[in-house]
């Protein structure tokens, strides 16, 4: 038995498919070429039956031997440290891949989360328009210079950046040329396809089961 | 000159004194007995005064001999590599504190700012409170069963997470009496007081000088 494994939710509805976030971890593995098993939780009455194991109701977390970490950007930076193909080792380049991985948590999802969450709430043109798009076009300078975030090489920030961009309300938010050919470039990653195929097939075989059982 | 230099603006108006993120690098090296100096960079201009430096305009961002780190969660992470008074060195307690330092930035303040942004903007009970209220309330039903969050022991998520809830339209959002104890207990802490003390002084100092110029 793999001694990683990673927790998700055993279906979802059709919209997040290819979203779940334990997406991230399976592609860190992928990228990094870790083995890693999958195992999953009952999507009926997630928001309370793994509350000891995730205190907010939330997916995924990660078993590494005896650890057991929530939060996917946690997990990134875990296993980060397993692989020099997720972080580079010198200190230099370990520091710009940490500040990326946090600038994606912390300084974009804040933004695009709430955003995506007022617009899904049928506030599209909300008021967090104006800071979504100042954060966003500081990105997009920072594409139009370079191919990857940190260390002039794909790092963890990048799957992370990648995966928070790729949301497609995001996505379609203005017209950011360097921006859409750094989420292609990310996306096409042979490591990003298996981990979405995986993803998919999984929540697939899961609605056979829910029809047989009705 | 010390090797560790954090960086914050030389002068702020008064609303966002004593909360501007340079503290969470002081108030980290306080509890660390890290020495430290502090630099500034003009308030005039900031927006791209120092975009190489910080690539959204914001601070803090920490030196340390020829590295340079933005992101105060990041800086905080790097910190806390430097002393088991910020992070336990054992593999449960370092992935433990690692776990609810990205829950503050990714789980909480994700929510927590732009809530506060919508409600400064006008639109108190916004449709972010819903979230808001789940959020705190799981993070209350944590801080009644625990003293800290990770590792039976003050850590860097803690100081985290107390700088995240201090905010005082966080602290005012339902009547919380275990979390509230939390923040008063964190922030009571000596170095808390002194990185508080030595922002106030700064912003006050500069205040002077703005007057002298005028």
């Amino acid at each position: 038995m793999s001694e990683l494994t990673i927790w998700t939710l055993d279906w979802v509805p059709q919209g997040p498919r290819g979203f779940v976030r334990d997406l991230r971890l399976r592609w860190a593995c992928e990228e990094a070429g870790l083995s890693y098993a999958v195992r999953t939780i009952p999507f009926d009455g997630r928001e309370t039956n793994h509350l000891e194991r995730q205190p907010f109701g939330q997916v995924p977390f990660l078993n590494d031997g005896e650890l057991e970490i929530f939060e996917s950007g946690a997990g990134l930076l875990h296993l980060a440290r397993k692989s020099d193909k997720l972080m580079p080792p010198d200190p230099v380049g370990e520091a710009e891949t940490l500040q990326w991985t946090i600038a994606a948590l912390n300084s974009i999802e804040m933004v695009t989360v709430p955003w995506w969450f007022l617009k899904i709430c049928g506030d599209e043109d909300n008021q967090l328009t104006g800071w979504m798009r100042q954060r966003l076009d500081h990105l997009e300078r920072i594409f139009s210079e370079r191919e990857w975030l940190a260390a002039d090489r794909f790092t963890v920030a990048d799957l992370l950046m990648a995966d928070v961009l790729r949301v497609p309300d995001v996505r379609a938010f203005g017209d950011r040329p360097a921006t859409e050919a750094y989420v292609t470039r990310s996306t096409d990653r042979p490591a990003f396809r298996k981990a979405q195929a995986d993803q998919l097939r999984l929540f697939e075989a899961a609605d056979e089961k829910r029809t047989e059982s009705d």
